[in-house]
Parts: structure tokens; C-alpha cells; sequence
């Protein structure tokens, strides 16, 4: 990171927001729309609340929150105290919310289903990055992701500290064992993923022994995927890849836990990978403390 | 269960798995398609794989897995071995599936990234469901599931063996301590509540203390959730409950860990509802092996 | 109603109706928008209207004639002097419109064909329910609804005084002669619906005779649909519901009509339902007086 | 109708069809699904049914209706015995449906719900024109339709004789008062109006005057419309319109009913206009009878 | 045009606009956002912006540029200097833009590719209406438009002076050879035209002979496309259609070019349509100079 | 592309091509259909169609047009007899169609409209390729598209020989002028993007002296654009390139032309990019001849 400031957070596109949040509403209001409000709370009675963590954790997700309550209603203010990405106490109230007590309500489930997963996924990443935070290495994510919420899952991932693979099957090559097979070997493989994909596309080789891995670098992969290799042979993969030029940079994934994670890393490896921090995170704990009147 | 035969199982309507499953693949798919494989793979290879599991649990998103292979390409065969809801090893074959190469390979992390979560959750309910088997009690969700997956996240829970809460804002009456409090007693919002609502709407009021759910049982509310109430307070409440007529399901919440959900089944409440099954349930390990050729 | 203030109006969510106006806009204005106006109306020409009655009903729609305006042109003020439920005389100005005079133009007939026909519903609810405004009884919908208006007639219904049944096949099990005979038997049905559905969810079972009736009761239904019996047999399903404990909320339907909905009130069930309120409710006739310039 | 064979019966194209019935099913199902039958009835389950009126009238609906069933279960087979357009006796009938027995349970009250509108509008239409059958006049429709249901409105329209009127604000010119305020004239509203719009665009203009209706003449409309003129007055815009060459197609508008439409199309007037048509045709009453085994 | 003042420029309705400029946004942001911004630019930079012609040409879609930059970020200022339908120099400033830099570097490329596309259309029609500008014809367009964008071609069409012909399908009849094969002769088929349509819809007839052409006119169509005929044999028809009262417009096409356009006006058409604005106009260039900071 | 076969050709996944289809195909047919078939041509009638190019040029959009007959009718028979990518003749006969008379018609022109832009791009590009074939030089696009056609009009490039830049603004870093502005540098800039992405994006920065690209070069981008050099300069560039070990692709643009390329090609760069290929491309004429009966 020489040569450069401090690199700018993790940014999601309003608009990217706004279409996923209304669907969201939309799911939980059903067509009958929040009765138990409307049968219990009057229609111009007004609501403050805080919105607090009740766990340690990183934060991830206040935009989507924030968006929740302005969909419902334009006249809900949400006043944030912290930003995705900060480190946060139990009890820590990250943002002070006030307006119409029904909208509030009716927001709250989906502002906080938004902020649960997402802070989950970003503590539990950095948990993961914390650990190897003496070396050169990134954890990062996958394709392992839930369905509608790739943009979030990877968002998450960078608020964690964290670094994101390809977000879906067009923006780079990841060229697995079966494409290796059918192609006839490693290097042709690569060779037909380059003269394929468009000068703008990085592609990337998978492979489980050293010998793949030799052979791999002949073709000048941006990018090997070392699988499922254990802290020895991934520092063997680092130093044959040093002495053929350091071009490639290395993923190291499988057998990724907060046990493992630290030898790995310390192996030399660029990037660790693992499906865990987007699909075993479990969420953090926030709730919201209404005082309606 | 007397008087009936088993139940049958829980079922998605297929009408309501195509938009979700469709909607996930562009999003994986993107602008540009799968060009790992348009690059490596010719158009019309073919390819055989077997879908199996990795992990013992409980089975869970089938139809979805079907359907994402279906919208690629109907060609593909997807033969089912297993069904939702059944049991399964390790190592478990749970279908078979051929046809063209670059359409299997295109809808697999689709199709994996639904199983692998759903299967979560339908294993983690039943860990739960199994550890109160001896009891009448039913461990049941919350609207604490990831935003767009509502639907699918609460099928989950059925696979497992565990019972549904409400699906949303819109279906039935939860009355929780603002409106309690707004409605100046428990009497009253329970009252509102019924004069508002159809006839075909449940009526559930929250309460925390037993004084309260003394109160509440005389407005005779379908359903009361006891919250973070011990063991002992619980069984206090059912008995109660039963001098009072019994004519109120009771549901106890907080506090639910596999450690103590067998002490709060065993003092006899209906259901026990619980965040962790949606929301903290590891995914279960599945994979595809896939021969191209 | 005892033990409650008077019940809060009934409410649709905002964002649930824009959806639904802009969807009705872009079907009116096609691809080509309102080449009328365009043609002979100045771009900045601006106009004020007055939207009234031009018969007697109970008014219903305003939010979705406001929010009709307010899609095409934010700038357009609509005040309201009236609102949903209120009941209006013939003539009476229910808001005052002004701004852009193409803007006014264009959402006109959108806002009136939201209004005239949930107007219509709610009036014609009306009439049914003043008929039996001396008894306990409560007249209420049915599915059948226009497709894409279900939320809005079902609206309608309340803000005419009438109460609402299930909103979708998913929120309420309605069982019927069909269900009976596959399971068997009325109890039998009943059972099997009360182990697969979740205890938020309410159970009511269509019968047509007072035996079917007697065997229901048995299995403890939340609710009985009483299909078209005469008020002599309604009368005796009353008493034998009463001799049985009360638990179970009787409702009449079939041949429902201005009539007939007295004698049928007097028996002492507790909701009538029919699907004229929503199928065959004539529109209440209301229009725009525009004066541009 | 000289010079041509019988006209071709109104038409639907399936992909507008498809997306319609798609969202009402999707609107019934709800987030769970058909939970009544999914209870009760078996998945395997198959079930006969039979399609019948239950008052006479015209048939209209049955493509919405056959694609209801498809939608849920391309396996249901839906045999149509009539087709859009037949005049119907009570009891006939009209479709037999054979499948799964849960799927026909589910798309059941939606396709009814198409039908028994449409067919409502079509029998509505076909008794407007029965009683001007002698005539050379046609009733016709206007945009008071119901949000959503343009299209089929006006099919419905036109199964049961009568004649569409524009489809939009964009597909032809209505000139109103206030256009011709703004204008400074009639004839100036028109030549404004054919200047702006393209050549393939009829101009309409409206005029509730006779002195009114010589101007507009004059200026050449493509069609006029006699608003809220009695027999009289349209029998002399009648005779005006003969003299002056007879190019502009007469519609009248205004207080039709079915005992005065008789004598408004014996003045000699080409079309009469109606929302009664389309905003207050009572549905016709249809019924499923399904037989379970 | 004359007794009208001059004719209101072309309108496109706001909430046309918005769904479609939103999809392109999306379009280009995928999933990830603009990474290249969010790396390098801070979140808070702002920036000011001049939108500037490079060529000669007639100005199109500037209410889609401003709307690109107003859903990315309201806050963005969006200031015309020239409207739609302008004439414009090389190197004019037709906007000043300012605001957050992030939101106009994202929407920048949109803006410009709407605008480009659309003021290349708009010059194109220009430069073909100016040929002509001595006679009573008008270019007008056809139904070859790029899918997506038939509405944004069409108005820009209009911008450049040209005139529209139908929009869709359905808004107009235009009969060809095969329509006319089929009803075995061209009256034939006017007829069955205008049985089958209602009041409100023109019908045009193609024709390629002068023998068909008289046949046309003995049915009155509104319009007559006389298609791949000579200046010659287009001078002969309009005096057929003069000596023949003169009722039908007539519209010229095929091989029209810059070259050809004058011969064809010349002989007293009133239209000529011709693909070529929509399918073969080059964009034209346009640009946006920003300075950050 | 030594050591690997002749690469497959480009590919669109049927699921991205169905929707666009979709919405185009609802755009035509707007409310009411294809009234001219619908009022001349009987329901049952056949035809037989042969689609055929006018002009010389390179096939493109087959599979879309295919796809729009399949929509409208799943009957429709539709044999290729090219594919995507063939250099075609002027007359060659592409496609053999059969089918319902009124679905073919209905489907003809949206089919046409993505055959003809997208042949058209493919033909251009193949042009500008075909310039310098002898080289090592690959023509490609920029993301100046028509909004809502990235996709296919980047797979018409492809098809036309040439490459693809990136997708969007999500899938790789284009560092320009203004962000190296901000940046304070082209070496930070350069730094930043690293830093920022994840390790599957690749970084390109756009200079227009060689002295910004041998600072470029010592921050090692994955592209350098040169933009606005002529071909001394470019091959000075190569040179320098060369000499700092040539890891970088170098890529040109301005001033590209058919007079131009060659000699831009042959200074030795990588690619050429051109917004003409997709903005300033002219459709490729083709046609539908069909015979009805």
C-alpha cells in the first residue's frame, strides 16, 4: 500500500441499494401490510429509536437499513453515529432514528435482517483477516454466496477487511479441473481462456499438485488457485513461483479455519479464499429500542 | 397427530421457484455469461455429475436445484434419488444429473448455493426438533430470515421437522410491549386487535412478566409468547394456562441453544421459537462431480 | 368492541401503492404519452381542478388518486378534504388539485378509475352492512377479487365497513367438501390441517349441513362456514354452536342479498360473506372539473 | 360488412396473456402457497373437473383461464368445449380440466376470476347490442376500465359485439373542453392536433353544442362526440354531418342506458360510447366442480 | 399549419424515461459499482462538468442525460443551456453539471450514450426534412427501431422535424401484400380492416402498382404507402388520388436517400418514410469535460 | 494461439437473450396486439417464410431471432441455415420458417430489428478486421452501446472478429485523466486501484504523452491506453513497452478509421479500440418473404 493513502471504503451505489430494500419490504408487508400496527398504534403517532449492536463486531449494512426507513416513509430520519466498516462495542447505539411511529415499525424487521447478515459476515471476516494480519495475505470470498445478495455478500467481505473474488461468471476465468481435462492440459487451458476473453479479463488456473503448478506457470496465468495444499507445499508453490518471476499471484483455499488460517498465510500466499466468511458467518446480534409517543 | 394420517410433506409451489431461481442465475451469469466454459468447453460436449452430499443432515432445495438446470437449458436431465426432508449421510448421492457441459456447469453453484443453505437450515432445525422428540413441543421460526428468501428460508425449517411462525407483517398479530404500552394494557391491544383484523387472523400478544400473561389470558389471545422467561417461570405458565381453560397455544422464546431447549420443551409449552435456525444455521457441505466428455 | 377506542381506519402502505399507480400510468400513457395535451395544451400551462362526487357512497382511493398525480409530476399539490371511509353526499368537493396542466391531464383518469371503483366497493359494503348495523354481524369478502387488486378491494371492503377474510390461499385454511372427501371425514380434515400448518394460522371448514356441522365442531375449528343454509337451519347451527362451548365464529354465505341479509344477521352468526361486494359493486361516479390556465 | 367474409373473432396474443396470469397467481399463492391443499390432499393426487356457467351470457376469458392451469402444472389438461365469444346457456358446459389435483385446486379461483369478469363485460356489451341490432350502430368502450385489465377489458368489449375505442392516451386524439379553451377554438384545437401527431393518428373532438359541432366540422375530425345530446339533438348533429359530406364518424356519449339506447342509435349515430360496459357489467357467474381421485 | 400558433415541441412523459435510464445505470454498474471511481476518487470529492457538442447537429435526449444523473444522485445539478430539438454548433456548452464527483463520473457514460444515439437520430431526420423543406412532405419513420427504444427513436424523429408513423402493432393497420393475398384483393382486405377495427384506428394500405393503387382508393383507406415506385409514378398517383377526391394521404418508400429525397417531395406526397433515420443515423458526438476537486 | 484449437465462437446464454425478447416482443404489440393480422388473416392459417440477407456481410443475432418466434409461438418451426459469425452473401437464404401465419408476421419485425443491428455491428467490426489481419492487432469496443443492448452488442463484435474491452463499470479499472488528477499521479492512481480491487480485476490507465506512459509503465499496469498518439508515437510506445519488458498490453484509440488502422496496427500494439463498431455501425438489410396458406 505504498505509494498511497489509506484506501477509500467499501462503496455501494445508491441505486444498487434501493430495488433490493423495496423487495424486501415488500416481502415481509405482504398484501395486507403490517395489521398489528394498524389495529393498535395511531396513524400520526410518532416513534424515536436507537438502533444498537448487542454484540462485538464490524459493522455492515447502514445503508440498506437507512433505505429501509425511507422507503416506507420519505419523513423518517435516521441519523447514523458509525459507518460500515467501524469496529463496534456491545451496546455501542450506531444510529438514532425518529418519525412516524408505524413506519418505523413496519421498516424495523428488514432494516435489521439487512444488518444482521451483513455485520456477520463482515466480523466474521475480520476475525479470519485479524489473524494473518502480520503477513501480506488477504482473505477473500467466492461464488459461494446467497442467491440475490452477491453485491452485498462481497460488500460485507471488503467492510470486513477483506478482498472479493470474481462477482459472478463473466467478470474473470476460473479454470477448474474439468475445463483442464477436456482442453487437454493446464496450459492449453489457459492459452484457449486468453485468446478467448477480451485483454480486460484476468484469468486464473486451479490446481492440486506442484507439478500442475509447474506446468500452469509455463502459460502465464494471472492468478493459480492452489487447492487444498497443506502449509508445506504451498510455501514449496511460493518459492518455484519466485523462481520463475513472481508473476503470478497466489490463492491459496480449502481446509481455511481460524485455526489454520495463520499458517497458511505465513506460507507466503497472496490470497486465501474460503466459502466461510459469506456462507457460515452467523449473523450479529443488533436490535432496536422504540419509544413510541 | 391422532385421527390423521402422516403429514404430508412441506411443498413449494413451482410457480414461486422459477422467478427466484431465474433471477439467481442472471446474477451469477451477469453480461457476458459463463466464459470459463464458452472458452475451454466446446458448445455441444455433454457431461454427466452427481450431486451428493458431504456432510450428514437434512436435505433441502431440490426443486430449486432442478429448476436452476432446467432454465439453462431444459435438455438437462436431473434425476432426483433423494427428496426434501430426507435424512442423509455423508457421501449421499442425491441425484444424477446430464446433458450439456456448459449447462450444468453454468447452473451448478446456482443450484449448490440454494442446497447448501436450505439443507443448512432444514439440518439445524432437526438438531433442534430432535432434541425435544420426547416432548409436545415444536421449535418454529421467526421473521428473522435473509431479505427475498422468506419463502424458501421458512420451507427450510419445515424440511427439518419445525413449524412456522407467521410470514410476514401481514398474516397474523404479533402485539409486542410498544403497542402494549401504546394501547395503555395488554386487555386493550388485544381487543383492538380482534375488532380490527378478519376473523381468519391469529392473534398473538407478547408478554414478560406472569402478571402480564395473567392479564393477557383474560383477553383470550390465540397465542402468547412467554420471552426470556426461565424454565421454571415457564412451567409456572402453563399451568396457569391450563387452570385458565388452556385455550391459549403458548410459545416460549429466548435463550434457545441446544444446551437449553430440552429444560424449556419439558415445561410443556407449544412452541419454542427461535432466530438461530434462519439465521445462525451453517450451511451443509454439497457438492457436484462432474465428467465432461 | 368493549375495553378499546374506536378502531383506527383501515390503511394501505405507501409502497404498496405506487407499484400499482405507475403500472396503471404507463398502461394509459402506452409509448407515446398523452399526445392530446401535448398537441394542444402549452408544456408550462398550469391548471386547477376540483375532484368530486357526483352521487352518494362512501369515499375510497384517495391515496391512490394522490399518488396518481404525484408520479406524473411531484409539483402537483392535491389537497385533501375528505378521506377514505368517510361518507359523502352527492356533489361534494373531496380535493382541490392544481399545478402543471399536462401533468393533471394525464394521471386524471388513472386517480378516477382507482377511485370510482373502490368507491363502488366500499359503498356498496356500506348497503349491505347498514342492513345489519342492529346485530353482531359483520358482512365480509372473499377471493373473489379482481386479479392485481386484491389488496385494494379487500381495502375497500374495510373502509365500507366490512370486515376481510383470508388475503391468498396461504394465509388462512379454508377447507371444503373436496379436502373433506379426500381425507375422509370432516375431523379428519380438520386434523391433518391443524399438524401441517403453523399455530399462527387459522382453520375453517365449509359445511352445508347441520350433521357436517355437529361432526366439525369436534375437531375444533376456529371458524365454520355455513353454506347456503336458510335462516331457520342458520338459527339452529347458532344454538347448537352455543350449546357447544361458543368457541368456534360462525359465517353465513350463499345467497346474500339486500334481501336477505337481515334475516340472515338475526340468527346470530357472526359474519356474512359474499362475494357481490367486490364483483358486483356498480362504480360510485365521481369526476374532475379542470380549469386550465 | 359488405365486400368481406364474417370478421375474425378478437384475439389475444398468449405473451400478453402469459405475464398476466402469472402475477394473479403469484398474488393468490402469497408466500406459502395453497397451504389448505397441501394439508389435505396428497401431492399425487389427480382430480376431473368440469367448467360451467351458471347464468346465461357470453363466454369470455377462457385463454387466461387455460393459462391459469398451465401455469401452475403444464401437466393439467384443459379441453375447451366453447370458445370466447359463444353465447352461453346456464349450466353448459364449457371446459373440461384433468390433473394434478393441488395444481387445479391453486389456479382455480384465478381463472375463474378472468372468466367471470370478462365474461361479465362481453354478456354486458352483447345486451347493449342486442337492442340496437337493427341499427347501424355499435356500442363501444372507453378508458374507464380497471388499472391493469386495459386490454382484456376491451377484448372482452369486443367478444361480446361491441367496438373498442382507444386503447390509451396515445393511440388517437380526444380533444376535450379544455383543450379547446386552451386553443382559443375548435378548430383550432384540431388543426393543432393534426399538425402535432403523426398521419397514422385519427383526431377526435368533443362538443356538447350544435353550434359547437358546425365548427368543428369545418375543421375536418376524424370523429366527433356528441356529449349528453338527447335523440333529438343527435338526430339533427345527424343530419348536419350528412350535409356536410358525411366524412366524420358520429359517436354519442351521455346518459346511455338500456332503455335509451334504442332511440340513440336510431338517430342515425355511428358509435355510442359507454363505461357502464366495462365499470358496472355485473361478473357472470361460473363455477368449477372438481371431483377428487 | 395555419389557424394554430406554432406546434409544441415533442414531450416525452418524465415516468417514461425514469425505468428506462434506470436500467441502463444498472446496466453499466453490474455489480460491483463503478470500482474505478470508488478506488481513486474520495467519497465526499465533488466535481463540475460542462456537456458540450463536437459536432453540428440537432440536440436529443437531454432529459434523459439529466435524469441519469438525478437517479444516481439527487443532488447532482443538472443546468440546460439548449433544449431538445436545438440546432446546434460544434463545441456549444449545453449543460453545466455539478455535484458529488463519484455520481457523475458513474451516470457520465449513460448520459452520453442516450445522447449520442438520440441527437444522431434527431440530425439525421434534419438533414433528409431539410431537403424537402421547399414541399408539403414529411420524413417520417418506421417500425425499424432498435428493441427497447421505440419510444426514444420516435421522439427524436419528431426533434429533428420528422414525423411518426405508427408506434407498435396495434396502435395503427398497415396492410401488405400478404394481408391482401390472403383476403384475395386489396378492397377486400380495407374492408375487413376497418370491420375488425374500432373508430379510433387508421388503416393504410401498401401498395407497389398504380393498378393496385386505384383498387385501394375505391375502399377509402386513410393512408396509402405506395412503395418502391419512381418520381414519376408517384407524380401519376397524386393526380389519381386528386382526381379522386383527395381523401387519402399518401406516403412514398424505398431507396430513400439524400440524393433521392428532393424528385420524391417534389411529386406532392405527404409523407416518406425511411429506416434509415432510426437504423442507419450515426451517433452524434458529444462530450462531457469534468474537473474534480 | 499456438498450442490450443481454432477458439469456439462467441456465445449468449439462451436465459439473457429470452427476456430482452420478451420486452421487445411486448413493445410492438403493445395493448391490443397485431390488429392488421388479427382483422385479415384467419386464426388457423400457415406460412412459410425464408429469411434472407441483402447485402454482403457477417450473420449476427440468429439465436435472438429465433428466440422471438419461439416466444409468440412455440410452434413456429425455425431451421438455421447459417449461424452466427458465417460471412454471408448478399441473397443468401439464412433461415427456412414455418408456422402459424398470424405468429410469424407478429414476430417479423422485433426478429429483424436484432438481426439487423446486430449483423450490422458484426459486419462493421469485421470490416475494420479484416484491415489488419496481418498483425497482431484485435479491433474492440469501448462501452459507448446503446443502453439496454451491452451484451448483445458486444457479442456481435466478437462475431465480427473483433474483441471485447470491459463490460461495464464493474468489471475492470480505466484510470483516465481525471482520476489520475485526484490522485496526484499516475503511479498513486495506479497504486490505488490495486490496492482497492480484488486480485481478479485487472488495472488499465489511459495516457497521451510517452512521458505519463513511462510512469505509467513503472507502476505496472495490466493495459495502458494510448490514447489520441499517431502511429509514430505508438510504435515509440511499443518500443518503450518492449524495453521495460513488455509486460503491459498496449492499446489504441482516436482517430480510428477504415484510412487509419492499418498503419495504427502495424506500430505493434495489442488492440485498437473504436466506439464506431457499435455506435456509427449501418444495419445489415435482411428480409422476411413469406407465403401464406
Amino acid at each position: 500500500m505504498t505509494g498511497a493513502g489509506k484506501p477509500y471504503p467499501a462503496h455501494l451505489s445508491p441505486i444498487l441499494i434501493e430495488e433490493a430494500v423495496r423487495a424486501a419490504l415488500l416481502e415481509d408487508l405482504g398484501r395486507a401490510g403490517d395489521i398489528t400496527s394498524n389495529a393498535t398504534i395511531a396513524p400520526d403517532a410518532t416513534a424515536k429509536a436507537v438502533l444498537a449492536t448487542r454484540e462485538v463486531g464490524v459493522l455492515c449494512g447502514m445503508e440498506l437499513a437507512q433505505a429501509a426507513f425511507r422507503a416506507i416513509d420519505p419523513g423518517v430520519k435516521f441519523v447514523m453515529k458509525n459507518a460500515d466498516g467501524d469496529r463496534i462495542k456491545s451496546g455501542r447505539k450506531v444510529a438514532q432514528i425518529s418519525g412516524n411511529a408505524r413506519a418505523i415499525l413496519a421498516a424495523e424487521r428488514v432494516a435489521l435482517n439487512y444488518l444482521m447478515r451483513m455485520s456477520g459476515i463482515a466480523s466474521y471476516t475480520a476475525r479470519f483477516q485479524d489473524l494473518i494480519a502480520h503477513t501480506q495475505a488477504k482473505v477473500c470470498d467466492t461464488r459461494k454466496t446467497i442467491p440475490g445478495h452477491r453485491a452485498f455478500d462481497k460488500y460485507a467481505v471488503k467492510c470486513g477487511g477483506g478482498s472479493n473474488h470474481r462477482f459472478g461468471l463473466d467478470d474473470a476465468i476460473l479454470i477448474k479441473d474439468n475445463h483442464i481435462a477436456v482442453c487437454g492440459g493446464v496450459g492449453e487451458a489457459i492459452t484457449r481462456a486468453r485468446n478467448w476473453a477480451g485483454h480486460l479479463v484476468k484469468v486464473e488456473v486451479e490446481v492440486d499438485t506442484l507439478e500442475q503448478f509447474r506446468e500452469a506457470l509455463k502459460a502465464s496465468p494471472d492468478v493459480v488457485l492452489l487447492d487444498n495444499m497443506g502449509p508445506e507445499m504451498l510455501a514449496e508453490a511460493v518459492a518455484i513461483n519466485r523462481a520463475h518471476g513472481g508473476t503470478a499471484k497466489l490463492e491459496a483455499s480449502g481446509n481455511v479455519r481460524f485455526e489454520t488460517i495463520k499458517a497458511i498465510a505465513e506460507t507466503g500466499v497472496d490470497y486465501i479464499s474460503t466459502s466461510k466468511i459469506t456462507m457460515a458467518a452467523p449473523t450479529l446480534d443488533l436490535g432496536l429500542d422504540i419509544v413510541i409517543g
